[in-house]
């Protein structure tokens, strides 16, 4: 039930991936990039043995994992040389399978999880999508993904390209929301620290009974006086007066 | 050190407070409304004895608490008499403090969070701001709300207003992004609740090194590629588009 991996690449979800593989008594049994000096780091952090690779034939693995930026994994690929049995995968979310079909076997494992460098990660309910280009790749990839995870799924890449955009409004515009937050409260006596227990609620209550009943705040509840109020505290702020316009305009649409 | 409270109406917030108090073995000593059938269901809701009264004099309480909608307030302060030293209060994050300068001594204790009567509500860290009209109600406001949360701050009317909008950013505006999420994945194999640990990863993050660090996605990287994947998925969706192309923006601006 183990399995025999390579990691290629040195950034925030190689790391979390080689953790988590360590974690769970299976580390990678070679790590390869660019460069030496980011790998030795990456293993140094890991507490690996420096089990790395600047070479561009990878070793006789199961699976070959190019956690590279997206914009790279196609070239990633084709400037190494795997073994025909070898699965080589991408984890990228918005990436199709096909980007790796120069190769036998191939196909994609995205963790649907925003990685830092500073932050644990608990791996073990994390969605991992999984996609082969055959019959034999997809059950060896849902094996991986199940050593890795309880929460795995087989996903098309048309979907899962949905699925990613689905997590680029969650995620990257919540923060947005967030940030526009921060610059509120500036010169205020509050932070967005103290916002803790509010995103909280917020984020739980979406969780248990669906961001559609969960909607709250003047606009959901038509409270036109209020709009007027924010609109005139934003009117020296041309980008956040904009978007409080659209974004309340859409909740208006949801009490339909 | 307890207080002799009068709760008027009978909605989420009065249920809360209600609850808050009981908790803290100071229950509300008479709690006031239009409707004697929701008076009676929110007691019976909160194991109170019936103490309830559809009468226009307020006992003689340390605290008058108006828990009504933000346009109700104002005429709710007025359908009621008062004893002069009883402190007249609104729990509104968007009015200002005059709406009750027909009493004596009035003041605003709001609490910011989001409440609904399905969820128990973590009182304990909710930052609670408050304002009175004179010293004397500001020092006796800030004991009670000391009483209910240890993050009490003095806040006027001007910057809660900000505040207020800064949560309408950070709590409606996010739930608004988890609900276009909840539409995209639809008719995929994922829901909002896979993405549970994304959310809490988002939240998590921005509280720990700022919204401003812990952005991530395509437009923080100016992935421009991703960036016109997505909009050609959004493609037959105008308010989505529009959204994507405005969040977007304001984040590539970000990097700045």
């Amino acid at each position: 039930m183990f399995f025999d991996i390579a990691i290629i690449g040195s950034g925030n979800v190689s790391y979390h991936l080689a953790y988590r593989l360590k974690q769970l008594g299976n580390p990678p049994k070679m790590i390869y990039g660019r460069s030496k000096s980011d790998l030795m780091q990456l293993t140094k952090d890991l507490n690996l043995p420096p089990n790395i690779s600047d070479l561009k034939n990878v070793d006789d693995v199961d699976f070959a994992i190019i956690a590279a930026s997206d914009d790279a994994i196609e070239e990633v690929a084709k400037t190494y040389t795997f073994q025909q049995h070898t699965i080589v995968l991408h984890v990228s979310g918005s990436k199709s399978i096909n980007v790796l079909s120069a190769h036998k076997q191939f196909g994609v494992m995205y963790p649907l999880q925003t990685f830092s460098r500073e932050k644990e990660i608990d791996f073990e309910g994390v969605p991992i999508l999984i996609e082969g280009n055959n019959d034999d790749a997809t059950r060896k990839i849902e094996k991986l993904a199940h050593f890795l995870s309880n929460n795995v799924k087989q996903v098309n890449t048309a979907d899962r390209m949905k699925i990613h955009l689905a997590a680029v409004f969650a995620c990257n515009f919540a923060n947005l929301m967030y940030h526009q937050a921060e610059l509120l409260l500036r010169e205020t006596q509050v932070t967005l620290s103290d916002m803790k227990y509010l995103l909280k609620e917020t984020n739980e209550k979406a969780l248990q009974i669906g961001a559609l009943k969960a909607q709250t705040g003047p606009a959901i509840r038509s409270d036109l006086g209020i709009l007027d109020q924010h609109l005139s505290i934003l009117a020296t702020d041309d980008e956040k007066k904009e978007m409080y316009e659209l974004l309340s305009k859409a909740i208006l649409k949801m009490r339909k």
